[in-house]
């Protein structure tokens, strides 16, 4: 299983150069690597967001890809750094639930307390750890050093609050919990929930103050304009607006509750 | 003609990790490609400009580059999957008429209709064909699949509309159709369409209630706030202010006529 | 001295595919070179951002590294094109005190003014030496071409102003210079300045409004939403809101006077 290539994930943006940074210094350690930007705009400390977006790009890459993900407000904390390891990725970042999406999907093989210091830079700053701990560590790791190297086993993980469906006789009951940059309004409601597929053409779903009938295949469905729902690409139940912005036309936002009645 | 490099130019912004996830399953495919982004803030479903902005980088990439443009406001309709090769470059996307710039500078060898579903991820959603359909194919097409592999030949494309400018006996007129990001004002009227050079330093230039004296070389012919127009880094006439932004300074935008008499 | 990587710093945004083109006409020579972005959010023409951003970054790649900076308000004019050359690194952009930092920390071992056109693309626009002048040199450089061969030696180089901070008998005066994506605002005052480390902790900090007891070793020192002063990890003086963004909630910005009292 080649680790050939490192995934990034950060609240850093893109202005200040701190994710250049951590490049530079896994070059340094390992010149061959693969760097891929998933995202560097999570809004600062949305630990959430970034497990999310985390879950929808994270199988898409080879097996044996490093994940590296730095949205870590509790840095220069007692909060730990991990490296958790499932049957084909690895991830390392703080461990404070942003990696809860993985933990919900895919068995954990390993979960390593990064602890030892010489994988990290010589100066570890309070302040980033993204440069000093996780680029180096993630650096090594894709150099083919044993996980065993790189710290202490540890038996438990900090796990965040995802929001869970109800499921009930004639429907299901969610809420919005993400929205994109198209105004995609995505919930928690997965596609299995509604396991009988002629039921999602009859159902109805309400939203703020609309009412959308059935559950489309796809935004061609619709005229210009209209509202629809329907399973987006990350297998989630979406609200859109068919070429428009669905938060901007519909006035709705994150915790919004949904609800599909058959 | 190696197909080591592929460049992206999507309508996605960077906030959501759909690039990364088109990145990864590139990657899972082809582990050897070059991945370039050209841009991802094209505004949501403008192929307009996703078609100016591919115009004005694809020459300068190495030939045997595949250009990927994902700007798909008819995903999951019926509206087809092209693959266009010119004699150095290959272009796939979708035959929504983003590629029109292209057609018009270059000559089009083939095109192709992206119809094997061999060649794409084993589920294809109705929203995200980036992700299940074009970048698999740009990714097999980097591993050396022979064009005729990927689907059916196709004998008509999608053109959008470019307007064009009138040639006058005293001059020409046009419209400005793009605005960059440092607020320079770029007009649809090309270097060759003023002939000779000496007139250029002789004619005004009409736009908005702005007139310009001649067109210079280069920003540094006037002052610092001063209003110009010269020809660009595109080969268009633009309006600029020096050490400014010419779209606030002078609240212009697309569609405003631009006039040069001479 | 490996010069296999090229990093990449610009005011030209992600918008235009500027930068995108840029790598084109580097790898079209030069096809195995690694391009890292640190930032193109420069804002238009901020010779001193940009500087400061290469600072903090530069020293964190490999060996052998080309840092290409282009923020270029004199493009087209008689403003010279330089290669600078450290113990360790080359840089390459406009000669116009972007490079001032460097100048401070390193010793400067080579100048080069670029003026040999056979490594420059064949048609060099008055609007666009990123692409016609610098990249295709960057990537030349990355190839082994010998600086001699680049250009001129030079012997002057422009700097611009950086504010230092006043050492007084009983504390340091500086400035905020620059304030980053989390609101953090970093003073031009350096760790080396308060030798006694046990100083830090007794002293007062001065800014707007504020009195800020002590300096912190990390956040976590103080409750969410409470202001602290701590040396952040680019090594100068910072005060940041714990968990908020500083710029925001204190109302403070670039320029304001910061003042360490012991």
């Amino acid at each position: 299983m080649s680790r050939g290539v490192i995934t990034l994930i950060t609240d850093f943006g893109t202005q200040d150069g701190y994710v250049g940074t951590m490049k530079g210094v896994m070059l340094k350690t390992s010149p061959e690597v693969r760097l891929v930007d998933i995202t560097h705009e999570i809004p600062p400390r949305d630990v959430f967001r970034a497990g999310f977006v985390l879950r929808n790009s994270y199988r898409y890459f080879p097996d044996g890809s490093i994940h590296l993900v730095v949205v870590d407000p509790g840095v220069g904390s007692k909060r730990r750094a991990i490296l958790v390891k499932t049957d084909n990725h690895f991830f390392i970042g703080p461990d404070n639930g942003v990696f809860t999406f993985v933990y919900e999907s895919e068995e954990i093989r390993t979960v390593v307390q990064l602890t030892e210091k010489r994988y990290f830079l010589s100066d570890v700053s309070n302040t980033f750890h993204g440069r000093d701990i996780f680029a180096p560590v993630a650096a090594h790791l894709s150099l083919g050093v044993p996980l065993e190297d790189l710290g202490e086993p540890c038996n438990d993980v900090v796990r965040i609050d995802i929001p869970k469906p109800d499921i009930k006789r004639d429907g299901v009951k969610g809420i919005l919990f993400y929205v994109d940059r198209f105004g995609n309004l995505v919930s928690n409601i997965r596609e299995g929930l509604l396991a009988e597929s002629s039921l999602r053409r009859r159902c109805k779903v309400f939203v703020g103050e609309e009412v959308i009938d059935g559950i489309k295949e796809s935004y061609s469905e619709v005229n210009e304009g209209e509202t629809l729902a329907l399973f987006g690409s990350s297998g989630y139940l979406e609200i859109s607006v068919r070429d428009r912005n669905a938060r901007e036309r519909l006035g709705l936002c994150k915790g919004t509750d949904v609800e599909v009645v058959y």
